[in-house]
């Protein structure tokens, strides 16, 4: 047994926006709030809710202040939105009320980051250096994310010291928490160890977390052996809802009910409802019409003959 | 880096019998040799293909005296029928040229084994001893399947000393090989990596076989800890068919496609074709007129720029 293994985690549930943003049917506002305060109900203490970005470019989010303002939550909950530009920030700050952290992002993969932002990393980095302390200054907390973490379909392998390099940075301009994302579902299980174990070393006192993509199956393999290299921040999506926009086929981020039973079936406390995620769940797979690809909602938590009433 | 990992594992396609057993419609005999071929193409050396289980029970499977005669595979592929009783066993003997391996099987649990086979597991041991001297008499490779060995829905927790109490029976009557069954997908990796540990210290000279279903996603988390922990012999299901009688919603195997890139991905050699497993398993798809729950059928192989030509 892993001495390194944490006996609680956090999970984020993000599929409000890294979710539902890949969706090509535009979800009902009203929809989207019932979802989210479901996801409320369930124990999630962290909620990605909204990005600032252009309207034209997702039109399926553009309706973040909507959703800000109506949402109903309660009050222990941390709201994220995320920005992906200063423009973006300005935009969201008109709503500072109604939320308590933002994530802001750059791509590891230089290639990736150009498609998905039409920048260098360079240029979104002194961006990001603006923004981060702007963030700070405004006493909220700043989640930054490193997408294609663990490589990319253009570039590889991203160098790891590459990509620690970033979170540094990103943690020197004021961000509590770096996230590494396996954008396009390319980790493995053997280098997600690997990479957690040095991610942990090199940024003490920073909240590093764990954002898993579920697009060979291998998503959930990829979080266990992140835990066992003592990571205990997790982002997940209910439903397994998510991908990227780029390249095509980046399906589905890993499923929050699956990497809930699997938390929890090992020992490991996450403070949430497993049975409220999946109905939550269940409640998505009903807005949006079609069969979603998590087991959880099909199958239901473990029944232990203790938990049969 | 885990120092017990293997450099390379076996992998045997159960999809012809656990997979295809699960199917409501009946699927024609010619279409399960074409897909059987098909994964002999891929580079399996292992393939269960048939069962001789009365035919009223499984009908299903009945024309496995077909299946077996008509399959056309390298001579190298080693084809493995499963019987549930000396009955099922007199019946395989008759196609004894046409196959060599036979799986028999109990359940670590009273109850499971009761409600598949209504049987006590004594009975059913006593009657495995004689099947399994029997069938190495024949000079055929006996692999022995312990069903709910990491638990089951009506018993909870299956004590690990009783589960290999009964593997190593099976070992003593001469079987080479023990696989443990995840029957309703109620393991956890954790749990999993213990268990493998135990059950390989235990059984020296024994090949372990995995057997992991992915009813709450988390079946490939439990490959990866049992990998981890030495084991280098699994059963996956392409297409991610399969799942299990009883109780109703146990759904499917983990499927072989996301198992192999994931062992490719972290470097352990399994022998076999990524693209060809993915073409069969989206052929059966095709048979089978429904999406299959596999994500690599959807995603395709990892692509890693050295591998776009």
């Amino acid at each position: 047994m892993s001495t390194r293994r944490p006996d609680h985690v956090h999970i984020r549930e993000v599929g409000p926006r890294d979710g539902f943003q890949n969706e090509p049917e535009r979800i009902a506002t009203d929809d989207k709030i019932r979802l989210i305060n479901a996801l409320g109900r369930a124990g999630f203490k962290r909620i990605e809710v909204a990005s600032f970005v252009r309207p034209d470019v997702i039109p399926q989010l553009s309706d973040g202040v909507q959703v800000l303002d109506r949402v109903d939550v309660p009050d222990d909950v941390s709201l994220m939105v995320l920005v992906p530009n200063s423009k973006g920030l300005d935009n969201a700050l008109k709503m500072r009320h109604r939320f308590h952290e933002v994530a802001v992002f750059v791509s590891a993969s230089e290639t990736h980051n150009k498609k998905n932002v039409n920048r260098t990393v360079d240029e979104t980095m002194a961006d990001n250096d603006v923004m981060v302390g702007r963030i700070k200054a405004e006493g909220l907390n700043c989640a930054a994310v490193i997408a294609t973490s663990f490589g990319c379909p253009y570039e590889g392998r991203i160098d790891l010291k590459r990509v620690l390099d970033l979170a540094e940075r990103f943690a020197e301009a004021g961000a509590t928490e770096v996230g590494f994302g396996d954008t396009t579902g390319i980790a493995n299980p053997a280098y997600a160890g690997e990479f957690f174990t040095a991610a942990l070393e090199r940024l003490p006192g920073v909240e590093v977390t764990a954002h898993f993509h579920n697009t060979r199956g291998q998503g959930l393999a990829n979080a266990f052996a992140a835990l066992e290299a003592g990571c205990a921040s997790f982002e997940s999506s209910f439903g397994e809802l998510g991908g990227c926009p780029v390249p095509a086929g980046s399906t589905g981020n890993i499923a929050t009910e699956d990497l809930v039973s699997m938390f929890h079936e090992m020992g490991v406390a996450t403070g949430l409802s497993l049975p409220a995620i999946i109905e939550a769940a269940r409640e998505a797979q009903s807005v949006l019409g079609r069969t979603l690809t998590s087991h959880s909602i099909i199958a239901g938590p473990v029944t232990w003959p203790s938990s049969i009433a």
